[in-house]
């Protein structure tokens, strides 16, 4: 009998992975694996299903989501992540929670069990950079970012591995976020300056919207004011009626989903005809010469995540764990021996077990 | 910050819940709650959602699936399961490996991790014996089994738990598994008789058909020699194009399924027309009176296995495991108390942390 270990990579070791990576180098890394992700998708090596989940309406509205991948002959991710806005008040919880499950594709063996929190924030701020690195001009420097909070600091963090930022105009409803995004974001303070919208507008290459706008409410820029050639990120919180970006500024930009089926369900191409919807960030990996006119034009990236992000951040993690030692050694699943029977695993500490009888074990 | 804990549920923990448990009152707990469940299905305070997977074809052929279900305001699971048939020979793991994932509906948090091969066993005992315990004559006492491998032996174990089962026949393809069978289902060997598919059906009051027989190679029962008024649990490794029972036979019988769209697609039920279906077992359970006339009647309930019975499985064993104080308790998912920063949770290891810069964080 073979026991199989599943590693379990807490909140510790998570922790021990970025402190010893380092987080510019993490965000390295997580760049890397995400652009050969979408090279192998184009390729049909790795296969990802649509997000799915439950909408929870007791005791408070959230949501809890499954995001499956495969890369095929090898590993199969799901990544469970919960978007519960009344967390923080409440119960003093993230909004969101996150965990990512690793199995063995040879076997169904769970591999690995890993926090999520973290590598759903760097991947997303990963795909932008990846984004922007196709769609943006090569030049950009001035970063503007709409919503201050902890999404757009790993946006930011992601682009400056690409960019040279010397740039950033932070605007939010909230201005204490304004006020402490320099902090939170560890960049160079004196290059931080807060903006209105509007501001944000005229001076930057990049713009990356990461809001908590409900629907109904956008959108969170007007568009009018946009230099030649800026690229968006609509990042912000994707729902059904989600509108971070008037219908305008989409009609006259290159919109490139990052899904095109759940960005018409949940991003900013709901607003938009099927026509009206560019190259997807995988047309535009698979033949990159489609992008080259697109980097003096106005682009957006239309993110609305994806299970094959989180299958390459369940790798590295994975990969960094196994090379750091770090995480928890558990035989979780029952190895019986004998497959023909279910009480195997009983034998060795109950050889003839017989429990109070009821009716024919008697 | 506060800190949840994750209680993981291991093989060893799972060994300890059945040893202290007792067989026979895991089995009664098990078909407690799922007859719980299928009523509070039938009152809308829990829902699932259908089996979805990837199928597996490198490095072999298999399957890969989850099972998700919610009990409103109070509990997601989501149960993972692989079928993979190499398991045995190649890697000596079983064919089924199984887990289960516990979340809190309020916040998203994964409250447990529980092996789930052997509550997978059990809850398709249990579901068997809940449905012959409706369909079935009250004073059933001969128990066929067409296949007599693990799951044989969980169909036994729960129907002797509801009826007074005293004679046990057995049929398999492989006379080891028929002679074997005795020893591994702890039933009394002096009531254990190896017989032909013919015999059982003769003398049989209850069947339960549980084969690996493959798409097209069916059926394992001619249906030609059935007693009146006998009950029939097709339970056989689901998947399209699967025949356990002759057309003949589910047209003579009112088939009543665990599950009718994804029977339809999986179970017996794909032999028949949607009017030829009989009431599902949820119907069975709304109205307790649609099954009068069925108990003397030929009847089949066509199992494919359903998310409800993992949660209620995964509920008792997380019960089960917090009553008796077993398992581990581990911090996974990172709080890192400020919501807007995603790098708080680095503050105690590293206050100041800056890494090998490449562009902006010079």
């Amino acid at each position: 009998v073979e026991n199989r270990v599943t590693r379990v990579v807490d909140a510790s070791a998570v922790n021990a992975i970025v402190t010893t990576t380092g987080l510019d180098r993490l965000y390295d890394l997580a760049i890397d694996r995400l652009n050969a992700m979408l090279v192998e998708y184009t390729r049909g090596t790795v296969d990802l299903k649509e997000r799915d989940g439950f909408v929870l309406s007791a005791p408070h509205d959230g949501l809890l989501e499954w995001m499956p991948a495969i890369r095929r002959g090898s590993t199969v991710s799901v990544k469970m992540v919960g978007y519960n806005p009344h967390n923080p008040l409440t119960y003093r919880l993230p909004t969101i929670l996150s965990t990512l499950y690793v199995f063995d594709a040879a076997t169904g063996h769970l591999r690995s069990v890993i926090d999520g929190t973290f590598a759903t924030a760097l991947r997303t701020g990963a795909a932008s950079a990846i984004a922007s690195r196709i769609l943006a001009r090569p030049g950009a420097r001035t970063v503007g970012l709409i919503g201050c909070g902890a999404q757009a600091v790993t946006q930011l963090h992601a682009l400056s591995r690409v960019f040279d930022v010397n740039e950033v105009l932070v605007s939010d409803l909230d201005a204490t976020s304004e006020k402490t995004f320099a902090r939170r974001s560890r960049f160079p303070a004196d290059r931080v300056r807060v903006a209105s919208p509007a501001e944000v507008e005229r001076h930057a290459d990049i713009i990356c919207t990461a809001t908590s706008v409900a629907p109904g409410a956008g959108p969170v820029l007007s568009g009018d004011n946009l230099r030649p050639g800026v690229h968006i990120n609509s990042v912000g919180s994707d729902m059904p009626g989600k509108c971070e970006l008037p219908r305008s500024l989409l009609r006259q930009a290159v919109v490139c989903p990052d899904h095109p089926a759940q960005a018409a369900r949940e991003g900013e191409c709901q607003q938009l005809d099927p026509e009206e919807i560019g190259p997807s960030l995988f047309d535009l990996v698979q033949s990159p010469a489609l992008a080259d006119p697109l980097r003096e034009v106005l682009t957006v990236y239309d993110s609305t995540g994806l299970a094959l992000q989180d299958l390459a951040m369940a790798e590295l993690f994975e990969d960094l764990a196994v090379a750091y030692e770090v995480g928890h050694e558990l035989v979780i699943e029952t190895n019986a021996g004998d497959p023909q029977d279910p009480y195997a695993f009983l034998a060795d500490a109950q050889p003839d077990r017989v429990d109070e009888p009821r009716n024919a074990y008697a």
